[in-house]
């Protein structure tokens, strides 16, 4: 009986093989004109006609206008060039894709700290905890760690949902962690922990906005998280530039002027975000701009969403990163005064653990029945996962010195972000050194945003082939190399301009090679498309 | 400098613990109308004004309109009694609270199986895998399968997003065990990893709901993740009764009569919701019945949503769990004939993985370009836990006879699974000796729905202090007996019947304590409350 089932799945497999094989010969009309711009997996599945109950015209409109550019159709050419590379070695001019697309660190190469992964392995095994080779296994401060955890959870149970917020034991250690970064106090009861920051995100953009009159004033360029939540949950994006010329400043001016134009537009403007450091520009704001910002929070009465998730990420001498909890508690001002809303991931900074989805919210200065409205769209999801939880108490309480793993815990940390900073300022220099390219110092998070002078002659190949003119030379680049780069226009940026960005997160060894190859794509670009 | 860094944030966290007290002790007017609702958390936060940027008559109306009873009032209460029996013992005529208003085995004792544990461990901390004293710790086909998933993993990543439908080689092993189950071809291009299945369940909202006029057909009584995430984005759910007569059975003239009523109040109905084994209800449908269903999914041009995240739990010889995609291919239904999307979760099975977040949804019979569409929402969240993801992986395709986990496995999940069903069994068997409750069988899932015939006095006693009749009769057996109900008006019921919602999940032992308990409760509320 178990042969005949184990003979059948064969079977059954032999047959979706097959069926995907016949499905890559033939072209779908009915997609041809957009399968393209997203997944390649979706290509398999065309091969039968499908019911037509639903269309694109008949899905929420909303989800049709959301973009969401750093997976976008750079990627999805770029995972078929590798399908390619795969299949026909040699077939081009690199032999690797490098994806500088999108913040992955561990995609790269980077290596996950150890105590974290001690301490996440005895919570998801806690059998471990109580063998004589355990002790030989991990270092001595994880195993007191996993039990720590343990004991802070109900029966000790790691596969049970927890609080809405999160685990009890784990908010307490991160508002310590918080309260020991800020110098102020931290409750635990303000933190709601998430599976990375994303859903946070969406969780304030769902809570703030009811109808396109809700605006929301983001930064351009902008993290296209923000601009999809915005799009799906149907509000108005309110834009404000950064000002490239000063190192991508924040002007309260350009602030000012571009609320006062949406609400003559009739929108109401609910918050503002700022993205400290700054994704894709990569600048730290000082304290003096920060307590500007808010101040014109309070006075204009808008809630302040603040992404923190790059607060490791500081790479200049002369700046460091402040909270804006810890800006507005520094002039006086406390829950009554300023709405505040902190995102923290354990996917940036010096861990990279992207795909853990751990992270969290501080939130302060809500009302108690705004809250429980909070607290209510978090138990829709029952939980963030635990393990994410777990890394995200870790990582607002690394090991101390006094701890056996801290020498072991120090090294690595201090390895990976000297090793981003010098990284950060290898490319930056290289882009400088770029024929028509300029770009400003990455003092903080993971990313270059230079500004690309493109040709009139390069413009005008784009507008040939329906491409924005920096998504045309992403595509090129692409093409060219295997570097993939996503194009400005997946950010925004002041029109008329073109950028692209780029991580500084391959590995160390391979900048020089991934510089070489930029130069000498970028020379024959310039040729090519010189006026 | 370290040693000052110390002591200042013992003093800060003195300083919260602080103000934590003093805040107990102060009752926020503006609060006292509401915050007994959901989060006691929220408590803490009031001691202080809060701004007024952001008040519940200004925030997304959707927000309150939504409602989710398993983690709602009930549950609030249950746990301000929990501290309250920790600060006085003795205080309450009982000394545990015992949750049985939520899905979560393992907050209830019941221990995860030791081979997924396994590989997850391993998996986490892979350093693990290159030490002698593994092969002591670990079993061979733990190490065997965390080499198979490591390798399937670009670069074996585990800290790295995925792609946006999650890693290529677990959906693959997903797909073969689909495969296996139902007897025909599962692509692993159709599945889309998520944070268990109630992401699965708000993607295909708000991909299917534009507007108030798109309407969704749900069971009532439902699951409240459903009512909810209609209400979150703002679509119309269209009620259909499930025939308690008759063990809430799915009849179609009813389906077709509120799918008229629906049509002739203008409203679009764009998917019929299905949850099989049910929940609250505890029925799993006929392989006749589930036909019906797909062709009448067919004949009106509705996505069938199949919410099978109970599929292992089947507790009766007579019935046998069957996947709508298998019974519509059975049929001869193709993609082109059927839109149909299944929902799996790691939570609920024998193996009650709720705090992992692991979960998948199979689409199938969506064109291409709708496909696209579904990618670019998955992209936005970029992916889900990679922990989860594997563990999806484990639970669709366990260990075989011929692996050395196996006879621990089966011991592990005979064990859960047989006392599952004398739990179910013992509970059902008591709430049909009550006076005046009758109970259908659990044949499957989690849950018992009982009926109660309250007398009018009780009503009036329950109208008296502005509560629904049967949240009534759960808050008084909860305060008499710690035993936590939900009321049967948070997943919906015949108007002018009531019920509460019981899970079968309390350990076996504590079984015949907690229908000892609700007896006597019962025998008391019926005497005070005789007409």
């Amino acid at each position: 009986m178990r042969r005949f089932a184990v003979e059948r799945v064969r079977r059954l497999f032999l047959r979706t093989v097959r069926t995907h094989a016949s499905s890559a010969a033939v072209s779908s009309p009915s997609s041809s004109h957009s399968s393209s711009l997203f997944s390649p997996a979706s290509a398999a599945a065309m091969s039968t006609a499908s019911s037509t109950v639903v269309t694109v015209d008949s899905i929420n409109p909303r989800v049709l206008k959301c973009e969401y550019a750093v997976r976008g159709e750079i990627v999805t050419i770029a995972q078929r060039l590798q399908e390619d590379l795969k299949a026909n070695p040699g077939s081009h001019p690199f032999d690797e894709i490098l994806y500088c697309n999108i913040g992955n660190p561990q995609s790269l190469g980077q290596v996950p700290l150890t105590f974290f992964r001690e301490v996440l392995a005895l919570c998801d095994h806690p059998f471990l905890l109580d063998k004589d080779e355990t002790g030989h296994l991990f270092s001595a401060d994880a195993i007191s760690r996993a039990w720590k955890i343990l004991d802070s959870i109900p029966g000790r149970a790691t596969g049970a949902y927890s609080h809405s917020q999160g685990i009890k034991g784990l908010r307490e250690s991160i508002a310590v962690g918080i309260a020991l970064r800020d110098g102020y106090p931290c409750n635990a009861d303000d933190i709601f922990l998430t599976d990375g920051a994303s859903p946070a995100v969406h969780m304030m953009m769902q809570l703030l906005i009811g109808s396109e009159k809700d605006g929301i004033l983001c930064p351009i360029p902008q993290y296209p998280l923000y601009s999809a939540s915005i799009a799906l949950h149907g509000g108005s994006l309110v834009p404000y530039y950064l000002d490239e010329a000063t190192g991508w400043g924040l002007e309260i001016a350009e602030l000012k002027k571009q609320l006062e134009d949406a609400r003559s537009k009739g929108i109401t403007v609910r918050a503002l975000v700022v993205i400290n450091p700054g994704n894709p520009t990569g600048q730290v704001l000082t304290e003096e701009n920060q307590r500007e910002i808010v101040e014109f929070c309070k006075r204009e009465s808008l809630v302040l969403l603040a992404d923190e998730v790059y607060q490791e990420n500081v790479y200049v001498e002369d700046k460091k990163f402040n909270s804006f909890k810890k800006i507005a508690r520094s002039i006086g001002y406390g829950d009554k005064d300023i709405t505040l809303v902190s995102f923290q991931s354990v996917s940036k900074g010096y861990y990279g653990e992207c795909g853990k989805r751990g992270g969290y919210m501080e939130i302060t200065g809500f009302s108690a029945d705004v809250r429980e409205q909070i607290y209510k769209m978090a138990s829709v999801n029952l939980c963030s996962n635990i393990s994410g939880q777990i890394l995200a108490s870790l990582v607002m309480n690394p090991p101390k010195p006094e701890d056996e793993s801290y020498d072991t815990f120090h090294a690595e940390r201090h390895g990976i972000l000297s090793s981003l900073a010098r990284r950060a300022k290898m490319l930056e220099d290289a882009f400088n050194s770029l024929e028509g390219v300029s770009c400003n110092k990455a003092e903080g998070a993971m990313y270059l945003f230079p500004c690309l002078q493109l040709s009139k002659k390069a413009i005008e190949a784009a507008k040939a082939i329906n491409a924005a003119p920096d998504a045309f030379y992403a595509r090129r680049l692409l093409n060219a190399t295997g570097i993939v780069f996503v194009p400005g226009s997946g950010f925004g940026q002041v029109p008329g301009t073109w950028h692209v960005r780029c991580t500084i997160l391959p590995q160390e060894d391979k900048i020089p090679g991934v510089i070489s190859r930029l130069k000498a794509f970028h020379e024959a670009f310039t040729q090519e498309f010189r006026d």
